[in-house]
Formats: structure tokens, C-alpha cells, sequence
């Protein structure tokens, strides 16, 4: 339970959901928990084999827990890796911007 | 080969390229095809796992083989599919929509 002081020095990084290998269902929370403290907008990215997975988290959000919630924006790309062998490959990439519905601002 | 004498009767069928579970080159391939016949976009729609195999299929299209065209829209939902089973299950889906940058039009 380490104290986080300095709350507002990198928006973007905490407000980013990075999706993995784990059930969507972890994702699902850490995104509803997110917007639970406080932001306005949560951004779920993925590469590879999760992309899949990161668009599953996004709709079962949107669709089951947060429904003031919208897809404000979607973005793909391709990012280079360099694996253990040396090897460059190509893998693509998803971000899918996620904001809430509020009634004020 | 059946010929197609009805070409202008379902323009958004025709542009449409469905991801399933053959390697991304042969989408890609398909992509380039529909272009090169004259479509100024082409949607390419997936479902579940094949997801990230539509993104890849984007982003080598447009990065390798179709340089000018670029990507328009991304829309990600959630359709019901009722299995053999009968038993209905929600599985998330991508339409992304590729545009060709045409110089004159």
C-alpha cells in the first residue's frame, strides 16, 4: 500500500490500461476502478495477441459497468520490437480512448 | 469463376474484407485487390481472436502496399452469436475503414 503523493505529475501513464495475458475481466476492473478515482478518461492499449483482448475490455466496460461511458477515439499503429535473438519485428497496436459521460463540464 | 454482371448492387458488401483465420497476407492481399479495382474504401471487419489479426491486416496494407491510403474510422462493438449449443455468448468485433487519398476527386 505504497502512498502516491505526486497525483497529478503523469496523467497519461496512469490513466493507461495496459492490456496482457490475464482474463479481460482484470482489465475490465482496473479500468472501472480508474474512473472510480476520479479521471475523465482512461486509454486501454494492447499489441499484439491482445489487441483482442483489449477491444473485449473496452465493450464489456462500456456495455456492463460504466454505461455513461463512450469510445471517445481509437488508434492502431505498428511498433517495432527486438526479441531475445535480436531480431526486429513488426507488431501492431491498439489504443482505445475511453471517457466518461458527465452531466457538468 | 462465376462472373459478376450485378458490380454496383451491393457496394458495402463488396468492400467489406472478413478477417478469419488465414495469415494476415492473404487479407492484406485481398485489400489491395479491392483497391486496385477501384474502390476508394475498403472496411475490413473481424470478430473475436481474429481482431488483431484485422489490425495487422491495416497496418501492413497501409504501411507496405497502399502508402496514400489511410485509415478513416475504427468502430468496435459487441455482437450476440448463439453457438451449436444453443447457448448465446457476446463476442466483440472491429470495422476499420481504410481510405485511398485520391490527388483529383
Amino acid at each position: 500500500m505504497a502512498e502516491k503523493t505526486s497525483k497529478k505529475s503523469k496523467p497519461t501513464d496512469e490513466n493507461t490500461i495496459f492490456v496482457g495475458n490475464k482474463p479481460p475481466m482484470s482489465y475490465v476492473l482496473a479500468v472501472v476502478t480508474q474512473f472510480n478515482n476520479g479521471s475523465d478518461e482512461v486509454i486501454v492499449k494492447a499489441r499484439g495477441r491482445a489487441i483482442s483482448r483489449a477491444v473485449d475490455t473496452a465493450e464489456i466496460a462500456r456495455n456492463r459497468f460504466m454505461k455513461n461511458s463512450e469510445i471517445k477515439d481509437i488508434k492502431i499503429g505498428t511498433e517495432s520490437m527486438t526479441n531475445e535473438e535480436g531480431r526486429t519485428s513488426n507488431v501492431s497496436s491498439i489504443e482505445i480512448y475511453l471517457s466518461i459521460n458527465k452531466k457538468n463540464k
